[in-house]
């Protein structure tokens, strides 16, 4: 099965989308138990935004992750956690607007507690979501790049959505040369990556050697740039994908899509692919797979819930369609 | 009615568990008021756990019980109230995260403080669950541990799931020996319970053999050990409970089963079995009875809720399902 179509050299074939879904997406068997369809975190939630990870979150639930847990500020887990009694929500993060008294030393004493913190539960996780609704305080912000810097250590991947991608772009070290890091800008956030990496502005006569660039220059991150079409590339090639879709532009559907993307990329990390042996998929970097489904996914959850609420279409609609667009191309049985 | 069939010495046959449940729950007479169908204290939510206590308490309820409690701390206590205002919630609990300035002597009398809360009202409740998102706090769980010995002098049954697993393993003594507690392990809580009273790793060629050396070993406590089968034990025989469910593994179905086994299990000791005299439904257990009536009716209602949202299917959506189950089984009239 030629399921994922490509050519190398920065010139890319849409992506056969639906037959990555299928094979990466993990067989229910009533042996298994529970965290074994994954374990998702995302890192996200401060004053202003509550709505984002939460996004994120129950998106990774309603596609067939067993676990979803946030990491967010004191005042926005308590927002959070009455969304949906589903989610594991920890308060640990602090922001500046809180701490303003506080001396240096008790600062470096605060973030060694949110690193603690967050070390008693990192290993349990197969991904890591970084960035929706994280806001941009300094403070918060230099804890999660101790956070990232862990998740890294401990090989975990890591998708960067969002204010992580403010963060990322301003200290791309953070996940330079990291292969199981994952970056899922859209127009505004992608121009400003390639300002910062590649020191030009965006061209749109080359749009995919452009994409491959950076993510090479980056040292083969995944990157997942959104728009009409989205377009995937590790470095190695640039792949599409632009079947169904909406016109609905409504905030939080990039969350849906970080969200998704962290459960199939685990999903495809952990699958046997051993029956696509002579397929392009099983020679493909799962966190490309990840973004080929999570892509695929939103945007025939997006179409659905648009053909039901048109321009009333909001990002609780779309999430309420993810599980009959996953039944719709992956069944159940 | 040979409803509950079982060989002695370790074999087990597969409970009636939908003739355990007819024979069990009471019939709806008019004349009877409130509080007489079941009064249910759920002791669990703490600072990353809100949803979990929900579960279990909100679980009682759709299942037939009048009155559905959670003792939990007061973060927990404003999140769960949210959720729904069928819950009686009471913020007692303390974290040490909360008190890490209170010296020995303070502590002693916020423990004091917090078991007189719980004394209030300990001899209302039917049957207590401890554990459904209690976290790990020592304080609280030493706090924790006073209420169970409370429970326990008053006769009031306990089931016992998630970190309330956690405290018994490592204090077995508050449950050894008494006859009116229910454990409820998933695979992983087993094993460490295994680990811990039988001091050998399990062995899965004497999976029913085990469990009831467990079992006895604890001093007839009962063990409903999750898995594709539920296996149940009061280190008399073992019971298997094979029907129906479904392969989702989301979060918070342990939940469910715990807050419906505290209620089967009340019903179960309060009803008369006079009916039942020759069969053997009248000589089991009820904290058994109560076990498999709660196992059925969870795998009943997940299977349900799978038909519907196939992977995508939550914990809520269980729930959903579960008065449906029951009038699929027991039918009002």
């Amino acid at each position: 099965m030629e399921a994922v179509k490509c050519l190398s050299g920065g010139a890319s074939l849409e992506a056969n989308a639906e037959s990555v879904l299928r094979a990466i997406t993990p067989s229910l068997d009533p042996t298994r138990h529970k965290g074994q369809a994954g374990k998702i975190a995302v890192v996200g939630g401060c004053r202003e935004y509550t709505g984002a990870p939460y996004f994120a979150a129950i998106s990774a639930l309603k596609i067939g992750a067993d676990l979803s847990h946030v990491f967010c500020t004191e005042g926005a887990a308590t927002v959070i956690k009455s969304y949906s009694p589903e989610l594991i929500v920890h308060p640990i993060l602090e922001e500046s607007y809180n701490i303003s008294g506080v001396n240096d030393e008790g600062k470096r004493d605060i973030s060694k507690k949110i690193l603690s913190e967050f070390d008693k539960w990192m290993e349990r996780f197969d991904c890591l979501v970084v960035g929706p609704g994280l806001g941009r305080d300094p403070f918060l912000l230099e804890c999660v790049s101790k956070i990232m810097t862990r998740a890294r250590q401990s090989n975990v991947p890591i998708v960067v959505d969002g204010d992580g991608l403010f963060l990322v772009t301003n200290s791309i070290e953070l996940v330079s040369g990291y292969r199981l890091a994952v970056l899922t800008p859209n127009v505004i956030e992608y121009k400003r990556l390639v300002q910062k990496v590649l020191g030009c502005d965006v061209n749109d006569q080359n749009t995919h050697g452009e994409l491959l660039s950076l993510s090479k220059q980056i040292g083969g991150v995944t990157i997942l740039r959104k728009g009409k079409s989205d377009l995937i590339s590790d470095g190695e090639k640039v792949q599409s994908v632009s079947i169904y879709g909406s016109p609905r532009r409504c905030g939080g559907q990039g969350d849906i899509l970080s969200g998704s993307v962290a459960v199939f990329l685990s999903w495809a990390r952990q699958c046997n692919l051993a029956a696509e042996r002579e397929s392009t998929i099983s020679r493909t970097n799962p966190t490309v797979l990840g973004c080929i489904a999570g892509s695929a996914l939103l945007r025939k959850a997006a179409a659905l819930a648009f053909e039901h609420k048109k321009r009333s279409t909001l990002t609780t609609d779309i999430i309420e369609h993810l599980g009959q667009s996953l039944e719709a191309i992956s069944p159940v049985s």
